[in-house]
């Protein structure tokens, strides 16, 4: 099943092209740049979004649903909300298709037009804060912490799978306060909430950072996001957290009786990750033989693969086999038996390779005979033989679930740090660009004439000015003005 | 809070629709017939969904993804499919805005038209037939047992929250089978997926049954469902599943090699419930005072309101409230304090009333001297003090909350009961529905033409063919012909 699937070295983006198909992740539909989630590429994206949703009720939220159509005039009403997201969008503009009096069809019935034109939700800011409207008449109201799963449009012209298509599916936060620190402090929150979630569940290292002006959300007083490093030396923003200061509920006219008793704006939050995260979890740690994934998001975190010819064999071997799957389970280990005497175990091998699961266990008639199993290692492609009577068979695989996640996240910490350069000149911010790629730590003397120049210049943009920089003063790596400190500057997804 | 809810007496579709207003399940947003599902509504649906999710994938089902946006001429393929659904759909004509020239604000790009219209999808078997013509080659791909939640739209043009708006959120459940038989099968499993979430989850009593042709999904064979019956004496379809034999694998073209070595179209299955399950859980349990939650449903399950003057009092019995609260979600029940001194206890109790939350337990410093708790029942609106030391108090509200969820039901069963009445004269028909309403059991005589006419006559419809009926010759109700057996006419949601 894997053989022919590209080399990362040779192509790396036709090998995550490949490997987003034959591991049965997600495809293309007929409708462009809209991609089909397939069931295997779901069940992983379902545990995150399981995790997700768990960590967002934790910290007070609540979900909710709002509608998939804005009318077209509310996008006006923040002025560089407009800006940013009213290029690409679907536009309904009728109601109703009628039979083509020629028979060959159906075509739009011209007398369906709407009166004002409806737009796919790129974000609902819009269409929430006209609802905020209603909900906020006291500082008894607030906070109102909201999150919605939903899907969401953006008509780009240039997709690819997971990682930037028209449609895609995301959770997206909404929340309303009664003064600009608890919003900030609310920012900055999910923005921790995500790096967590990166790191602990997808293994994935992530810088916390701000972005600059220039990359800032449409809309917002300040971006806070987290940002990765992928295996081909580019960076990926993994998600954001947006203050919005009292943008919205100007626009919107959302106030609020204060405690006080006088009347204020409301300020506000928004924050989001999306089916991106699974390009993201992809790209950081498969390898030439397919998916490598970290054992929490795993659908199946073991997989046991009975090596037999004939019945008899089969059935001694599935006996102890279940067995095993039993005390796993009781560990809460996800396992799958695979016993299909269609393909052979080779093909099993290959098949569980490309799609990731953390441990496989083989089992032939010698295993039973010496009371030993084969367990196979995903993410190293190491084999040890394993002698049951040793210690329990689920503290064994349990421990090696853990050391499997945690090696996973070291690996591709080491690989970040690897690909993190300092830089002091822009003779050497043009070499490692060009040469090595990853993060360049440079100077930069805050313009954003600099940022835009450096970007015509290189294509890297400032992926973020980290939160835990140091203050240090030096000369921008472009322009030779001061700096206050370094920030990332990378190739991007 | 509850205070000026309509009664159901004087204005029964008023009522509903303050309800699901004032009780904080539904609004009406900007967008004609678009809704805005708020957090606590949303919450009893996220507890629907969990259920019915847990209980497809517990039938083999796998959860996948596919686009929201249908080509128009797919629509087309299956000839019956586009009567049904080409008719009041939201189409896309444009992928862009711009800004206006006069600086009025944006406008629709009239360069960015696209080439083929997109509709946004009603219902997905079209885009996903589309997909499996890939997916399958042989009888070793099948069955496909694959399920999407997803947003749908349908141009409606009277809508009501809940039960019929433009937007609504459901499961699409689609299938593909090598046999009829096994496509048949899956498509009663379904519709008994159906019934028993709709009777052990909503203590909903559901009669399980097929449609008319008439009534049929657009493309399919034949289509079961459950109906319910609502406290207005109209009833309510909750649930459909269809066979849609091999119409859409020749619509799309979709063959698979078989074990004898032929090549035949696929057989496929499609079944769905949606955000109406909310609209039939509301009007079927709830009364003058509010909402009347099923103890499985609720998000909250219990509701502890302290009596108290002064902060030693309410100490006191906070105290003692924690105890119940740890042993009561020692038990999986899920417990709210409200210790808000914002409002007094009166108005609690008709907010908790309002919200349908069970089980209300108040306690005062009697309560506290006499060991007691005062526990209020939601669905009979009883009270009774509880002596702590007579059992433990996770027992007493365990059973308690089981007690109530049989009582909803049996009270929503015994109603229906009532409400169905057996007929054997048009006179008798007339009458039956213009003054009682509810489930009238008719013979019919088996053709359309005499349902078309009933349904002109009187607005009522054949619910469904009862799958329990007993064969029983008679005369057709209305044109006097020989009928096979009795079937369930009703005015209906
Ligand atoms: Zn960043
Ligand atoms: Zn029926």
């Amino acid at each position: 099943m894997s053989k022919g699937l590209p080399k990362r070295s040779e192509d790396y983006s036709l090998w995550y092209n490949e490997l987003v198909k034959r591991a049965d992740l997600a495809e293309n539909s007929a409708v462009r740049g809209c991609m089909v989630i397939k069931p295997y590429g779901f069940s992983i994206w379902e545990k995150m979004q399981a995790e997700l949703d768990r960590m967002f009720k934790e910290t007070g939220h609540t979900n909710a649903y709002f509608p998939l159509f804005i009318p077209k005039s509310y996008l006006s009403k923040e002025a560089s909300h407009v800006e940013g997201f009213a290029k690409e969008c679907a536009v309904v503009t009728h109601y109703r298709l009628k039979n083509a009096e020629d028979g060959s069809g159906v075509i739009v019935d011209p007398e369906a037009k709407l009166e004002e034109e409806l737009i796919v939700r790129p974000t609902s800011e819009t269409v929430i804060w006209s609802t905020y409207k209603n909900w906020i008449q006291s500082y008894r109201d607030l906070p109102l912490l909201i999150n919605q799963w939903a899907n969401v449009v953006r008509w780009e012209m240039r997709t690819r799978l997971f990682l930037r298509t028209a449609e895609f599916l995301w959770q997206e936060g909404h929340t309303a306060h009664a003064t600009a620190e608890e919003a900030k402090a609310e920012t900055l929150q999910m923005m921790q909430v995500y790096a967590q979630f990166a790191e602990e569940f997808m293994a994935l290292p992530v810088i916390r950072g701000r972005k600059t002006e220039n990359e800032r959300f449409a809309g917002a007083d300040d971006t806070l996001c987290i940002e990765a490093m992928m295996q081909d030396g580019k960076a990926l923003q993994a998600g954001t957290s947006h203050f919005l200061g009292q943008n919205f509920a100007k626009a919107f006219d959302v106030k609020f009786a204060t405690k006080e008793g006088g009347l204020d704006y409301v300020w506000g939050t928004s924050w989001g990750v999306s089916t991106r995260l699974m390009g993201a979890l992809i790209m950081a740690h498969s390898d030439d033989n397919g998916l490598v994934l970290p054992p929490k998001l795993a659908p199946n975190q073991v997989v046991i693969v009975p090596i037999y010819r004939g019945e008899a064999e089969l059935e001694a071997i599935s006996e102890k086999a279940k067995e095993i799957m039993m005390a796993l389970r009781s560990k809460g280990i996800s396992v799958k038996f695979d016993d299909r005497d269609t393909h052979k175990p080779g093909w099993k091998f290959a098949e569980y390779e490309l799609k990731g699961v953390p441990v496989r266990i083989a089992m032939g008639p010698r295993d039973l005979e010496n009371g030993t199993i084969e367990i196979a290692r995903r993410d190293t492609l190491t084999k040890e033989t394993f002698q049951l009577s040793e210690m329990p068979v689920e503290e064994k695989i349990s421990s090696l679930l853990e050391e499997i996640q945690k090696s996973i996240f070291e690996k591709a910490l080491s690989f970040r740090k690897e690909m993190t350069t300092e830089v002091n000149s822009w003779e050497e911010f043009q070499q490692v660009l060009d040469q090595k790629g990853g993060f360049v730590s440079a100077h930069w003397d805050g313009t954003s004439e600099t940022e835009d120049k450096i970007k015509e210049l290189t294509k890297a943009t400032i992926r973020c000015i980290p939160l835990d920089r140091k203050e240090e003063s030096g000369a921008c790596v472009f322009s030779g003005k001061p700096s206050e400190g370094r920030v990332y500057f990378a190739k991007a997804y």
